[in-house]
């Protein structure tokens, strides 16, 4: 590792501009985003990211990176060594193990989203919180989707909360974007039909037929599905609920809905 | 309201003593824990928390509060009004909204619950993150379990991020805590089928009977079950996972599993 390059500087410029990546403007204009810390990191390489270059600080590591680093090394990831002060000036988070990269953001609009026959996906309807959005690609990942589509032209897939909330899910599932129109349309010109969680309805979710080409829809977390979408759905379910508690949080809801799919598509073949 | 105490000085001994709840030790001693907000002290009320005392700032109050007023005062809370320097001394969030409440805090003993003819239970072992236990509390409410049990000990029922995660369920669904040892005892007596999540079985959810009396067993966020907790299941299940993560967050796999039951439950009157 002699030839590693090294900063030692906290003032040093490439440090500078990692820094203002924590801004989603200037993530958004680079096109990347960031991980911090060596688990995320490796999850994120496992997970398919692309990664441009990673940061190491020999100081802060325990030991843990050596494997990782030796992953990046293998596919060619560039990598600069950094002193503990650059290394913490560039950290978001507290606590860092010294090391952090840079990857291709992830998320691309709908309208470059087209597989060969999707049968099974998640939309997300202005699911604002990244905590929430990291959740729900975790579950849509080991329910085996297609795709998880964000109906919001403004989803930050880049988020370093999703991505964490997500353990490298958003890198794995062909995250998309795009406006409630534009998506309903989508899914009509593939026939797929739009399974949306609603109270207002008498159908329980494991009562209706999902075995089909669905997409499932979850709503914002205070406000459900907008008016459109519901008007527009094809099915419409209701997860019961006896509580006093009137609503489930959107991941919890997301998770219920597609693993009761998952179920019923795995009967399909019985 | 010209009767109200009001205190203005954030001096004062008594919002002293309110300030040391924010520590476990001080709760546990007072058998009390903090609601903090308009909506959380509404949602803790309905949901039948014991309320001590409510503390009121009208100069942060923007008008939601009234409601809220009324029914504390129908339900004879005693009411302080504190000024707006003494509220932000006691408020524990960003934003405060002017109201805080006490209330009596949330678990008992596993010795002290015995329920009629428990059939529906759920029991988290070692889940630590408060977050995780107040999401699978509110998920335990919907699905209309008897009971929640942390095989813990050392479980705080109380901490104000478990009641404001669980939206007010930590107060309406019964919630006591004991060891594993105790907790698998306590099943055994009552013939309650102890039915463990873990990847290493080949049985999917799915496929178990879970329409008799059951406890679903969820553990902790890394480790997942202890072996002894494994070891005792009468019935051990799988939740199918294809994608690149391998594991689910624990209060999705409690939703996934609660959920599962309550369809199977549904169908054994048809």
């Amino acid at each position: 590792m002699g030839a590693m390059e090294t900063i030692n500087s906290p003032a040093n410029a490439r440090l500078r501009a990692l820094v203002r990546l924590r801004r989603r403007r200037d993530r958004d204009a680079a096109g990347v985003t960031l991980v911090d810390g060596v688990e995320e990191t490796s999850l994120a390489l496992r997970s398919g990211a692309r990664m441009r270059e990673a940061y190491w600080c020999p100081d802060l590591d325990d030991g843990r990176a050596a494997p990782l680093l030796d992953a990046l090394s293998e596919r060619g990831v560039p990598l600069v060594q950094l002193s503990r002060v650059a290394f913490e000036k560039v950290a978001y988070r507290e606590g860092p193990d010294g090391m952090l990269a840079v990857l291709e953001a992830p998320g691309a609009p709908l309208s470059s989203f087209d597989p060969a026959s999707p049968e099974f996906l998640l939309l997300a309807e202005h699911v604002e919180k990244p905590g929430n959005l990291g959740a729900i690609l975790r579950t849509a990942d080991a329910a085996g989707v297609d795709g998880v589509i964000a109906a919001d032209p403004v989803t930050d897939w880049g988020n370093p909360n999703v991505v964490r909330g997500s353990k490298g899910a958003v890198f794995s599932v062909p995250v998309v974007s795009a406006g409630s129109e534009e998506t309903l349309d989508w899914l009509r010109a593939r026939s797929i039909a739009l399974v949306a969680a609603t109270p207002d309805t008498d159908v329980l979710h494991t009562d209706a037929d999902l075995t089909g080409p669905i997409a499932i829809a979850v709503g914002a977390e205070k406000e459900g599905l907008s008016p459109q979408m519901l008007d527009d759905a094809d099915i419409r379910v209701r997860i019961p609920m006896v509580g006093h508690v009137d609503s489930l949080n959107v991941a919890t809801s997301a998770a219920i809905l597609l693993y009761e799919a998952v179920r019923q598509r795995a009967r399909r073949h019985d």
